[in-house]
């Protein structure tokens, strides 16, 4: 299979083991997972990745494996990796019988991937990107709002809505219009001096750079609101970017028919972001 | 690992083959699922449950493997046993590089495996069984809705409410607070001769056995309407059965406090759905 030629990857430390059909992640998507950049083996914002990992974990209740653990798993795997290149962690609640009750001593599986970096188009950064709007909504799932965990579909179905490269992400709206993310990303939207990004209470994926940009963002002025956007909201924002932890900030610079014009919002926190 | 002890699978026909954290399924919950008893190397109701894993694989946009590919795993696995065990067939749509976009050639894997069937309480089937009612809500997806997909975390979620052997299944209504399935099985009630079955047209599992009774309803004079029950409406019922492929239909006695007499609706229907 060419596919696991350009990548390696370990599953419980161990390059020979594999993954069983019982493992629950693959029977039930039960389990999150984290993205991330690593460069001369060293996890870019580990401590941020691995908290959130750890948090995801409780809310299913799955022990997430230490932090040495998952850090010797990078190590070993990148190795005398001097370009970037992208970790992927997956963490399950681990093997059970069938049926959905969980197995009293699961054993988490952890398996972590090495991945080529994306090699995006220079233009997404220097001129800014655009977004398409998915038909396929968000559906409410408070238990589950905000985790990033293995039960994508709605990520697969809306990702499969486009083919065109010059779109960059697909902007998702809950099922009441509201804006919550892009399949690959979260957003922000700039309102004078006032940063915006959608509450993620009822649906979708609260990254780590969105809460890193949140950090930052006081010390470039900027008054941050988590609260609910309507597209047409959306529509009418000074400046938009997307983020996520391999490609930093976006600037947006065209939703469907509407276009911006070029401006620095997303340049400013991939400087503060690479600090 | 004892779980792998009691059970034997075949990943693509293969008895040593394993699968790659590549596969969608695993990555995303991006396959669909079937489950259903097996006696003497025979499928039972084999034609409806290769037309819902089909219809399930369409929805997703992932190319089922051919009934006569799948009935010989069946075959292979199951053949000498004798006594009724359980099949459960995955269909994912196979591995994939790192990212939401569909692989454009996918080959979609197929994993067949083999337990034993479930050690039911002769008086679930005598007596009736008593159901709780879940906290946790199925979220709405009208483009997932009906379909058994591996996306489950609500289920699992919701099946880790109860501890106590005398639930049989745990009730699971909508964001609304209507009644939309269990977590292992349909819901019918009655009243008068009118059988009512929760609609699925934003969330639930439409499974093969709901299927079939809506079908044999008619044989016993009963009319038949699919359509939004409140809770309040099911607890009126005059009778209330869960059906799935591997028990048929259970009365149900007791929901939360409140309770029902005995009565026959169930054993009518299993009775049909052995012939």
């Amino acid at each position: 299979m060419t596919i696991t030629a350009i990548h390696e990857y370990l599953i419980n430390g161990s390059k020979s083991a594999s993954l069983s059909p019982f493992d629950r992640g693959f029977a039930y998507g039960d389990g999150v997972f984290r993205t991330l950049a690593v460069q001369n083996a060293c996890a870019h914002d580990w401590q941020l990745h691995f908290a959130k990992l750890v948090h995801d974990c409780n809310v299913l209740g799955i022990v997430c494996p230490s932090s040495q653990i998952l850090l010797n798993d990078i190590d070993r795997l990148f190795a005398g990796n001097q370009t970037k290149a992208v970790a992927k962690i997956i963490v399950t609640r681990g093997e059970g019988d069938r049926g959905y009750s969980m197995p009293s001593l699961a054993q988490p599986t952890r398996v972590v991937i090495k991945s080529a970096f994306p090699s995006y188009p220079a233009e997404a950064f220097e001129y800014g990107v655009r977004l398409f709007i998915c038909q396929t909504r968000l559906g409410f799932q408070p238990r589950l709002a905000g985790i990033k965990h293995l039960n994508r579909l709605e990520n697969v179905l809306a990702r499969a809505e486009w083919n065109d490269p010059a779109i960059a992400d697909g902007l998702m709206l809950d099922m009441e219009g509201n804006v919550i993310e892009c399949v690959m990303s979260n957003i922000f939207a700039r309102y004078g001096q006032t940063l915006v990004t959608p509450e993620l209470n009822r649906c979708g994926v609260a990254g780590m750079t969105r809460q890193r940009i949140l950090e930052l963002a006081p010390a470039m002025a900027y008054r941050t609101e988590i609260r609910q956007i309507a597209l047409e909201e959306l529509m009418d924002a000074d400046e938009i970017m997307i983020c996520n932890s391999l490609f930093g900030a976006w600037q947006v610079r065209a939703i469907a028919g509407k276009s911006w014009k070029a401006q620095s919002l997303a340049s400013q926190f991939r400087t503060l972001l690479r600090e």
